[in-house]
């Protein structure tokens, strides 16, 4: 349950008055999220979720909030800020910041096919094509600084064989900055969870509070290893059909340079190091009072272990 | 039927490559409006209206899709133009200006109730104080300048009660210019056919161009003419409850200022003479090659009549 900063009724029906978006009839809070208090609300005028933010920076969030506004006004199917009386999508509910989303139809799929996968790739093709006239700058949170500070925390925790393996990774990468890659805006946490289909198409996408400027390809490598594993619970090395049409029907709208192709399995591997590090942080680093469910850091120490396994790119990469 | 500039499902596959809206599903003509080419546009993505733009003036036109991208992203349920790759809500398709707003769900209504009434004024109230916050100016296009060029123009067509009622009024409204009454952009054209209703309450509002800016209350006397009458056909007297129903819902969220409930019998004359001129206009010099059915005239001719012999204004009003 993720719920840090209670909001009653009373306090957001007097909080709604600041916006045009209709009177107060529901509000129900949502379990799901680690990073902020969520609330599904629905009013007279339509469907909107309630985001408190807990800990992200205060600086962070103009980025995230103009992002999503940006993109919702291109035809992308995320949530769409609402602007209040004075203009601002940010403003204060009960002392910590806060905003109102549009809320988005569908629902989650934990076993995607190729047919899905095709479809999250062609709606990010959308998205980074129409992030490209974004001006907001954010430097990805989640990049290479945050990874070996991230690394100094949770190596004291660590057995032999994952202290090895996260050396290791630190080392290869620190040779690839891939300067020459195309970035933009990215999603960069662009999980099953965090999307929605309705009728075989997708619907929406959302959390943005990780997006970040990075590599486009990176994007695509942080869903691959999440959408297009052979079996998420017993076998993480990508399901071939699956990869192929991700990048297949992204290829087709926005079209995949030859460095970007080179540097492929490097992303895979950036992408699996991001995710087992920021586990391992919530396990062993938890926040004071945390109640969230904490995900199983081994599930991406397996998938870095497979990635780097299945190769180094080929020597022209470097 | 108002396709003026046909477009075929492949020029419109291609334009929609600018934009990050998804494929071409289907493409359909939309058989009203008087001023514009209109298509409903279905793509992967999601209902799209389309609008070549076939007599607007060029200058004008910004200042409509901004209020509109405004109003939305305030939650206000209007059409949101989407931005192309290029970040722009108007670029040329067929030669002409054109833009892709999102569609709206719902049907209009020909006899609303009072409940109708007060949903209508509700949100009226709420996109006054959206619209606080837009930075746009457009002068009312269909005002008091407007209305003496147009009455010049009309004027030979009249018998002589029409041209009597009409100097009259002239004279009359030119005694009045409001300049105490809040002002705002305003729809100034929200009529029974421009807005949508789904489940009892009110889902979207369309046509915004006419909006200008002008006064807030301009617009309760534009909706009035139009959603109070006894009965549009027989009795165009306005409907004690209908009236009530609307203004009091308005100002339970922006309430009215004296001055502002002073004005108002001018303000319903004002409003009938707009679009008597308008009907007189279309009816007497209609365009060339123009294939659109013209509203009769003498609907508002007959309004203006009654609402003149209502009584004039209370002295302390001048």
């Amino acid at each position: 349950m993720s719920v840090f900063t209670p909001v009653s009724e009373s306090q957001l029906a007097a909080w709604l008055k600041n916006y045009s978006v209709g009177t107060l009839a529901a509000l129900e809070p949502i379990a799901s999220g680690i990073e902020n208090t969520n609330y599904f609300v629905t009013t007279s005028q339509g469907r909107y979720v309630l985001t408190l933010f807990e800990r992200l920076p205060a600086a962070e969030l103009p980025f995230y909030l103009e992002l999503m506004a940006h993109l919702a006004r291109h035809g992308i199917p995320c949530p769409a800020p609402m602007a209040d009386l004075a203009d601002r999508y940010l403003s204060v509910l009960n002392g910590k910041p806060a905003t109102l989303v549009t809320r988005l139809a569908g629902e989650s799929l934990e076993n995607p096919g190729a047919a899905e996968c095709a479809e999250l790739g062609a709606l990010l093709a959308r998205m980074h094509l129409a992030g490209r006239s974004f001006g907001g700058y954010l430097e990805n949170p989640r990049g290479p600084k945050w990874w070996r500070s991230a690394a100094d925390e949770v190596r004291p925790m660590l057995d032999a064989a994952r202290a090895a393996l996260l050396e290791d990774e630190l080392r290869f990468q620190a040779q690839y900055r891939h300067p020459d890659l195309p970035r933009g805006a990215v999603h960069a946490d662009l999980f099953r969870d965090n999307a929605l289909f309705l009728g075989g198409r997708i619907s929406g996408v959302f959390d943005f509070y990780f997006a970040g400027v990075d590599c486009f390809a990176y994007d695509l490598a942080v869903c691959a290893n999440d959408w297009c594993l052979v079996d998420p619970e017993r076998d993480r090395r990508l399901h071939e059909a699956k990869t192929l049409a991700l990048l297949g029907a992204y290829h087709a709208l926005r079209p995949l340079q030859r460095a970007e192709r080179e540097a492929w399995p490097v992303l895979l591997r950036a992408a699996a190091l991001r995710f087992w590090l920021s586990r391992l942080h919530d396990k062993h680093l938890p926040r004071p009072g945390e109640l969230v469910k904490v995900h199983d850091p081994d599930h991406f120490f397996e998938i870095l272990a497979l990635r780097a396994a299945a190769g180094a790119p080929a020597p022209w990469v470097a």
